[in-house]
């Protein structure tokens, strides 16, 4: 983090680059061709709020009090897939949600069909805490800015920005000194003054971020004073054990410069430390800058699952204590998944460092892309690592229905974390079939990326145009990759055992069909959790390249509890065209534990364990659950002395 | 279960034993001089209620519902204590309490404070699924019977009768076809019927356990058609996923003889079976017999924690899936413990099986005592077997005070447990120092037993009087106890390899001073689950004789969780008697994972873990968290191969 200063790295505008790829190419279309639609259909009655709210339509407020941000969200969503493709279609049903905003939106830019419908006009902004008006408001700025990459001069942006000077009317210094219960805003409101270069977006979202957890709480006010919208939040997550305040839930327990941990709701915390990123990317505060290392180190080394997911309690959809992590009790929200990968995404860019592009690949080849069926139908709220009953399920919707439409922006907006440029920089961050074009300090450059990624560790980089003036190719290593080797224009390049910030960099003058190959070696890993990991002490999970995997039921013995790992296996990927839409699974021999001689016993002293060798298959996580239901388990039992000897034995 | 007739065995009253034992004596000590005093304090605002009812106070009724069962069951305690000791101020209190019940009670028979002060008289008997009346009655009669031992005739019997007679009229076939939410009338209508001979009660409870989870359930009804009074137990707990009416969480979802696992709310459910128990030990049914055996073996096959308690849903108080036995989220409430133990002791009854008894000694030494503190100020609901936070601490009431009062009425009356007696043979089923006189076939006998238990595996029965004529000594062999040597009057008997019903047998005509040794080995023994249940793989407990172990931090490295057990190791029985009033610890030499190498990856393949021998320490369970507030696990982490190898080189 010594290298922090505004915006060290730009992000690549997601219309510059052009997707092809075998593994991504089928998830997307499935995002656009079903996720979108379904999802549409879903919104109809919150759409009809707004549509009162308008006049268009006559009737109370109906459903849950959060209604406006997922109809935010999809035409965000929608916008994303409108910037790639054509879609007249998908453009009119923009084109008229924005309609119906226009007429929902009141004359002083407010919009929030709840308080519209349902509570007088002074009722606006006096519940912050769990009133989710603030959190619209900044999903509203952030469907703006994609329907403004469309074609320029948008209407949505113009309300957005309506929206927007209003609540930086009402808010700051001398105003109203609150700031939102669900961060969202923050993150909007600086991109929108990217957008816009106008200050006051930059100087509201400081001031919400910096207002945030002083003495004398908003919240705590609120809590006694306004009676509670409630609908996920509710105000008993406010409170301790004893009935004290305690802001920790939304972070609102210590001014932002003394967050230590990582507290609270997992959604609202990442949402938070986006915004606060976003902000130290304007003004390269060091200050925070450290801040925002130490939480994400706290983030990845005491509270993620090894799928990346994060948020461990149900109750609150929170940060538990350091390193609880249960299984089948854990959460791993979906929306958490989103929420860390957009902040891996911009630490990347404030600091240029790989370790955070991995971590975003991580998350989102697993504990995100779990959140949706391969179909694009179906929706994980919560990913826990363990289903033992075999009873979980992905679901149509949910009445708070944050996940869907968070699963679909992202898989429209692939786009935006595979490249970034710095000066004569153009870093490959992802490893994604597509093409790219952008503009480096010394010229255009185009480049297009083949991958037949995950399922081999191959990539291949052909220089499609390039200025003469020498330019950079910073390609990362994953930092599970171990044995790397490289080739320019089919001669070696040494791969460095230390690379600078855990990129490959080539300097080159560049020429029209230069190819740069890299390989590194994909084998499955055993790995283990952390000794004070209670949940995984003595089990093993698998892991090859960026997937982490798990055992169902419908491949293997059951119950899943039986099979055990032994340590030293060295599981065999098996590319499977025709599974699971084409994966490729880990097959070991796995040990069976014959239940015969426990039959009436749950607990003995005298284990004379039945042993045998089993065929095992272990599928990547994204993919359970999209056949025959049953059981699945990420940890896997690995086998202990006694079952070892029974086996060599034998 | 051959051996199926009415009242096989006979219990033995608790005023012919007196317990003179060093480690009951402190316990019982506590609930005489502490708990019950405490408990009478806390029950003021339930007895207003009830004086509130009797026209002797003036007010509405105030706090939970189930305001009387408390009332009864704190009175049952104080009965026995009465029984065995002479304490005037202790019988004065539970005679103004009846004073009060005597003029609550209305002409019917009717008592129910709730209802009574809150409810017009139509709607008695319409809430039976939530509303507790019955559960009431029951426990009214079975305080009435332990009164009524104290000086015979008994005028709390009378009032128990007339709340007994006017159930037996509203219920049954042609006339109320409800039956009990709460199972617990049943086995106090037939321990009422055995008291007075009245066949009416025998009936009624026969209707109310037959008419159970028949088609078209009267509860299914009551929750479509009537208001529900609810507390714990919601109507939500009555419905499935779909909202479908499911029984089974108050074991509605079948017809008795249907039954064939556990399921639903654990204290219903052992309620409900020590009822049909205590029903075929009149009828001597071989169906419902063969229905009881089938359950108790599912529940201690599949629902049962290594410290014999059971329920491990927190949600519904409920069975899990079978085998589904978490640690840390766990439940194994203290009642469920104290129904298993009365559903255990009524199968020994029955069937004259040790292994019954080998459940009620497992289940009383861990599950049932870790639910008190030591100095019986405290208590606990529920009692997982882990505390990884530390948080975890027993407490000094609960608005659903269930659990205190039924930890005084047990260890009031624990005399009950120690013998039975059948025909010529005198039973003695558990180790506590203790005197006894029971009259046999064969007549009148004494015997003084002495014991150092659990700590030492040694019992000394002296026959201090007999008859002439022969009879038998049947001591039971605990389950566990694998060498057992056994001696009459210093000369070595012979201990059979496979004993008749788990009893040792020896048949004498004895005279006064004849004594029988008895000695078991008590080693350490290294406990490990069945291979299906996950939460125990990889993990051993430490069990000696009937405690069961755990570690807890005030003695040992912590985080607990990198503290590991080798598989082999041999813990040593150290006897401390100034800790935690005296217990013998398991003292090891475990394995401390040194996390060092492990700073920054919470998942890592290049497993170098860096181990050293630690001093460890486990404490019986039931001892736990009455010193410093710190964390506690039973299932001890297993080391595996990598460690041991580390260990081997150094």
């Amino acid at each position: 983090m010594d290298d922090v200063h505004g915006r060290s790295l730009n992000q690549v505008d997601l219309t510059a680059v052009q997707i092809d790829d075998e593994f991504w190419g089928p998830r997307r279309e499935a995002n656009r061709k079903s996720t979108l639609w379904d999802e549409r259909e879903k919104l109809e009655s919150r759409v009809d709020n707004l549509r009162r709210v308008a006049g268009l339509e006559v009737g109370g407020f109906e459903g849950p009090y959060h209604n406006d941000p997922p109809i935010y969200k999809w035409i965000e969503a929608a916008c994303y897939v409108l910037a790639t493709e054509t879609d007249p279609e998908l453009r009119d049903t923009v084109e008229s949600l924005i309609d119906v905003i226009e007429e929902a939106q009141d004359d002083s830019g407010y919009i929030h069909a709840y308080y519209q419908l349902e509570r007088p006009t002074a009722e606006r902004w006096t519940n912050l805490a769990t009133g989710h008006e603030l959190f619209a408001v900044g999903h509203l700025i952030e469907a703006a800015l994609a329907h403004d990459r469309l074609d320029g001069r948008s209407r949505l942006l113009d309300l957005a920005r309506r929206s927007a000077d209003h609540v930086c009317d009402v808010f700051g210094r001398g105003g109203h000194t609150g700031y939102p219960g669900h961060p969202e805003i923050e993150l909007a409101l600086i991109r929108l003054y990217r957008a816009t270069g106008t200050e006051a977006y930059l100087e509201t979202a400081t001031f919400f971020i910096e207002e945030r957890g002083r003495p004398d709480s908003r919240f705590e006010w609120e809590l006694n004073h306004v009676e509670q919208v409630t609908g996920g939040q509710t105000p008993a997550l406010f409170r301790d054990e004893v009935g004290e305040y305690d802001g920790s839930y939304s972070q609102d327990h210590a001014p932002i410069r003394e967050h230590t941990r990582m507290r609270g709701h997992a959604v609202m915390a990442t949402f938070l430390y986006t915004g606060v990123t976003e902000l130290v990317r304007e003004t390269a505060d060091r200050e925070l800058a450290a801040v925002l290392q130490r939480l994400w180190d706290d983030m990845t080394t005491a509270h993620a699952y090894v799928t990346g997911g994060i948020g461990t309690v149900p109750e609150s959809e929170s940060f538990g204590e350091p390193r609880h992590l249960p299984n089948e009790g854990g959460y791993a929200e979906t929306c958490a998944a989103f929420g860390k990968i957009q902040w891996d995404a911009v630490m990347f860019l404030l600091t240029g460092e790989a370790r955070f592009v991995d971590d975003l690949e991580l998350t989102l080849f697993n504990a995100f892309l779990t959140g949706i069926s391969l179909d694009g139908t179906k929706f994980s709220y919560d990913n826990p690592l363990s289903s033992e009953g075999g009873e979980r399920h992905r679901q149509q919707w949910f009445e708070t229905s944050c996940c869907p439409p968070n699963v679909a922006r992202l898989l429209a907006s692939l786009e935006q974390f595979v490249y970034a440029t710095k000066g004569d920089t153009l870093f490959v961050n992802l490893f994604v079939g597509s093409e790219v074009t952008v503009g480096l300090e010394t010229g255009r450059m185009r480049i297009q990326q083949s991958v037949d990624y995950p399922w081999h560790g191959s990539v291949e980089v052909v220089v499609e145009r390039a200025e003469p003036e020498t330019s950079t190719l910073a390609i990362r290593i994953p930092s599970w990759a171990e044995s790397v080797t490289a080739a320019y224009n089919g001669r070696p390049v040494d791969v460095p055992s230390e690379l600078e910030q855990g990129f490959l960099r080539l300097e080159r003058a560049w020429s029209p069909g230069d190819t740069v190959s890299l390989s590194f070696d994909m084998p499955a890993e055993l790995l283990r959790g952390h000794p004070s990991v209670r949940h995984t002490a003595g089990r093993v999970a698998l892991r090859r390249g960026p997937l982490v995997y798990c055992l169902e039921a419908v491949d293997n013995e059951t119950p899943l509890e039986g099979v055990h790992c032994a340590t030293g296996t060295d599981p065999t990927p098996v590319h499977e065209p025709d599974l699971l839409e084409g994966v490729t699974t880990l097959d070991f021999a796995g040990i069976s534990i014959d239940d015969g001689e426990w039959d009436t016993a749950l607990y003995r002293s005298d284990t004379e364990i039945e042993a045998r060798p089993v065929d095992c298959r272990a599928v990547p996580y994204y993919a359970w659950d999209n056949r025959s239901p049953g059981a699945m388990c990420v940890w896997i039992p690995a086998s202990n002395e006694a079952i070892q000897e029974r086996l060599d034995d034998s």
